[in-house]
């Protein structure tokens, strides 16, 4: 399973409020747990207007890269501050995001082919609607990003899918669209990885992370294999390693055990 | 889900004792217990020798049914305790168990057909060999069994199917055979509950209970939809309530937000 820490994001009030004041010590101590939990990637998202967010991102990307060498997610939705970021990481990154909107495609899959990227895919169109409601919806925006991904010779493991995961609170079928569609996604791109945010399956509910680490349990059993997490939800991360102990895919129990006598607190 | 307490079997060390001391109290606080955590059934299995088995299993289901009115699963082996125990008990009793061996389906199927009981189904031979290694001798162990029931016109939704699920521990595919059998189970025969010890899963491990329901949580979305456990372990029930509710069987999450402004106490 592959962590991007989701913690390091300006839509939150506190990070913002941090990256506003330039409060190295905050982003720093935050960085350093989610590495230290095993974080494969460190989700950074500036989360501030646009006149301001490159400098905002340069600055929240020296500073995590002063305390830790977790490689980068680099979260925006603007080229030009994403191109500014890709100067200063020292490891290759991962770019979030891009979806089937062919003017972003343009604007990004020639640097992301360049510099050997990841980037993760969200299964819509930005350009012509919002939330895809259907999977067939999903599925259309995904053929759209492979034929331009595959145009330019970027490989499909490099390609994170984001299945787009709704609330279960407002829609009750949607834990089974989620699964049915990374069954889907698996099938029709084998070689691609599946991501996504865990937590808008539980949104307005009670108990979220209880709802968000029983989701990862079945979507990692229809196939996902990476998520934006807390990779320190000590319960979150023993219940996976529970999961891939029962999907054969922990060889004579060694990951389960190992994790189990340091009381799950670390991803080895 | 349909829940079969676990708690009040004599090979139990604990259970032994209080059952050669009659301790009623002790048996009596256990079965409260088990019946307010929400148990469906309370299996009974008295695990003492052949010559006193009858007599203890009657003392356990009179002393259980002097506190609660939850069903009783009479567990034993033996068909004359277990046609002295439905003399007494006050609901339609469950019965565990059956299995290939054409003996003890002629023995038993005869009072099961007679007193509408619902019966536990091993998908092995007892008389032929010891636990079934693949999936399809399982699977022919269920076929004879079917066969018999249908002969005595017994209903398919009367029959629990236990897949018997082996340790983990000593085989890294269990968590798969047991996953694909229940599958396969539920394919072939729909009408009838699949149930199953969930303890064998995590034998030998540590953080057993966590293997434990996250086992029940991947076997729930395979289609089983019954099974042996401890009704008050509030982390099994919780992370059931979430796994109902992402399978999209909680209407308007109903059950999942009541039981959370309970913590989770008590099966509704």
């Amino acid at each position: 399973m592959i962590f991007i820490g989701e913690k390091i994001n300006g839509t939150r009030k506190k990070i913002k409020e941090a990256v506003i004041e330039r409060n190295e010590l905050y982003i720093m101590d935050i960085a350093k747990s989610q590495a230290e939990s095993g974080a494969d990637y460190l989700d950074i998202n500036a989360g501030t207007d646009p006149d301001r967010e490159t400098e905002d991102l340069i600055w929240l990307i020296e500073t995590v890269q002063s305390v830790v060498d977790t490689p980068i997610c680099i979260d925006s939705s603007t080229p030009s501050a994403i191109k500014a970021a890709l100067e200063i990481v020292r490891e290759i990154p991962m770019i979030n995001s891009i979806n089937a909107d062919m003017e972003r495609l343009d604007d990004f899959l020639p640097f992301i082919k360049e510099k050997n990227c990841e980037v993760i895919a969200l299964a819509l169109d930005e350009s012509k609607s919002g939330m895809p409601k259907t999977i067939d919806e999903r599925m259309q925006a995904l053929e759209v990003i492979f034929k331009e991904t595959h145009k330019k010779e970027i490989d499909d493991d490099k390609v994170f899918i984001d299945p787009l995961i709704m609330a279960v609170g407002t829609d009750q079928s949607a834990g089974n669209i989620a699964f049915d569609c990374i069954r889907e996604i698996r099938s029709a791109y084998p070689d691609a990885h599946i991501a996504g945010g865990l937590s808008n399956i539980s949104f307005g509910l009670p108990n979220r992370s209880l709802i968000n680490r029983t989701f990862l349990t079945l979507a990692r059993a229809f196939g996902m294999d990476s998520a934006v997490v807390n990779p320190s939800d000590v319960e979150l991360i023993e219940s996976l390693y529970a999961t891939d102990l029962l999907l054969g895919k922990d060889r004579f129990c060694r990951k389960y055990t190992n994790a189990a006598k340091d009381s799950f607190s670390k991803k080895k």
